[in-house]
């Protein structure tokens, strides 16, 4: 697995277009599948600038919802996320099976696992790593806030279960998200990557710049791919900051209008991770 | 536009994790896109046999009726398709938006057209082309099978509207579709293509064969790539025929312990596609 922070960003009006609460479940489990399965670490939700103020809001905080929904391992889900109406259909969400989506109740020393802050007193936490009985609780020796999924590595295996925080570096461990309802450019100085990808059919074809994007991917460390939305391109100038802009159309010759953000997204990952899987 | 004829083959079984029929309608959805963005001229439904014997043919015929549904222009949807209850989601397609989806109702001399054969007498056969009015039919001076779609060429407007059937070769002209209820082994033989690409994740990884990878597609003319399903990875061998083979992991490093058909489709089309329009 290569070492590059890689983030994705895709706007706010990335619903626009269905209005049926189950397809936009689904839609928007695409992308956390598609993100999974190129090792991207972080999905950015911006603001659609192009559309009339706050439009889609509801729709980004929507995203994240289910985008962090389906990054939580199922034990943990329950806690985590509280029912609520938006999210009933997440029943029909693909699973990610991941590393960090263990499957075994039965832990082990220095395996790792995401838990769930549960509550806290002087000496420590008690988290929730998903073993066997709902009472069932590691212990964490730091104070830790509670009501919220950390990521832990087993330490003891005794009468009680010791835990403390910590991540592997050497398997993909999930995505973040974050809803910034703030433009792209706002957005990408929030992530501050130094170099940033800007998918668009009006740029330079991959194949006429393969070289060239491969350098530049090969030298960056913090990777950052734009999308546009289902009303355009992307309409802000993301040139003169203090990232390394590059421009590329990933589709060349497109068959169709247009291209769909999701297909999009999806395309243009598979060349990145075949590149950065090369060097 | 490359000049070679690209199909693609997905398993019988493609659908077999979705049961809600909306789902499994917009699944299919998804790949008509890809097929359409990548410019694929075929798409093929075999059987896949690891599963216990007819278990999805009906699963075979819809995806067929939906990627041909989709495959038709708007406008002549109504008549090649009558109404039937396994297509009764077919309104949340995305639409193609190709070239051979023309949504002009206007008709000029030179341009193409999809027509359904309406109806035939001694002198050729009346064609609904799309333009405005129901009854508003061209004609063709060959006696072609009626209720069907071809496509045509406008050679005269005057009163009457003359077609002839034809094609164009410069554009994007959608996909063909064949639900063949035969192993993978005997649809490639239905298809004879003379390169055969094989995606599974037990093969070497795109980036270390990249280079054959590229040589051998451009030497090929008729490319076929093959897709396992939710099951598992194709099972046939499919080496020792006509063809040439290449098995090729598409996806290298994987943060997931499986890809999904359509990820996997999506994925290499992508690197395939880049690689036909650098040659």
């Amino acid at each position: 697995m290569h070492k590059k922070q890689v983030s994705v960003f895709i706007p706010d009006s990335f619903l626009s277009e269905t209005s049926d609460l189950k397809l936009k479940t689904y839609k928007v489990g695409v992308i956390g599948r598609v993100l999974a399965v190129f090792n991207v670490n972080m999905i950015v939700i911006y603001k659609d600038l192009s559309q009339k103020d706050d439009k889609f809001v509801e729709d980004s905080d929507f995203m994240a919802d289910v985008l962090g929904y389906m990054n939580t391992p199922q034990y943990l889900r329950k806690r985590a996320y509280p029912i609520k109406s938006e999210l009933k259909h997440v029943g029909i969400l693909p699973p990610l099976r991941t590393p960090h989506h263990p499957t075994d109740a039965d832990v082990k020393v220095g395996e790792f696992r995401p838990g769930f802050t549960v509550k806290r007193n002087k000496k420590g936490t008690f988290v929730d790593i998903g073993m066997n009985g709902k009472e069932n609780l590691a212990f964490c020796k730091e104070q830790l806030s509670v009501n919220k999924v950390f990521s832990f590595r087993i330490t003891k295996v005794a009468k009680e279960i010791i835990v403390t925080p910590d991540e592997p570096n050497d398997v993909y461990w999930g995505y973040e998200t974050l809803s910034t309802h703030k433009s792209l450019k706002n957005s990408l100085k929030l992530v501050n990557p130094d170099f940033v990808v800007e998918t668009t059919r009006y740029a330079d074809t991959i194949n006429s710049i393969f070289n060239e994007f491969e350098e530049k991917l090969d030298s960056a460390d913090k990777l950052a791919i734009v999308f546009g939305g289902p009303y355009s391109s992307i309409t802000e100038e993301l040139d003169g900051f203090s990232w390394d802009l590059i421009k590329v159309n990933t589709v060349p010759s497109q068959g169709t209008e247009t291209v769909r953000t999701e297909e999009a997204v999806l395309a243009t990952l598979s060349i990145v991770n075949m590149l950065l899987n090369s060097s």
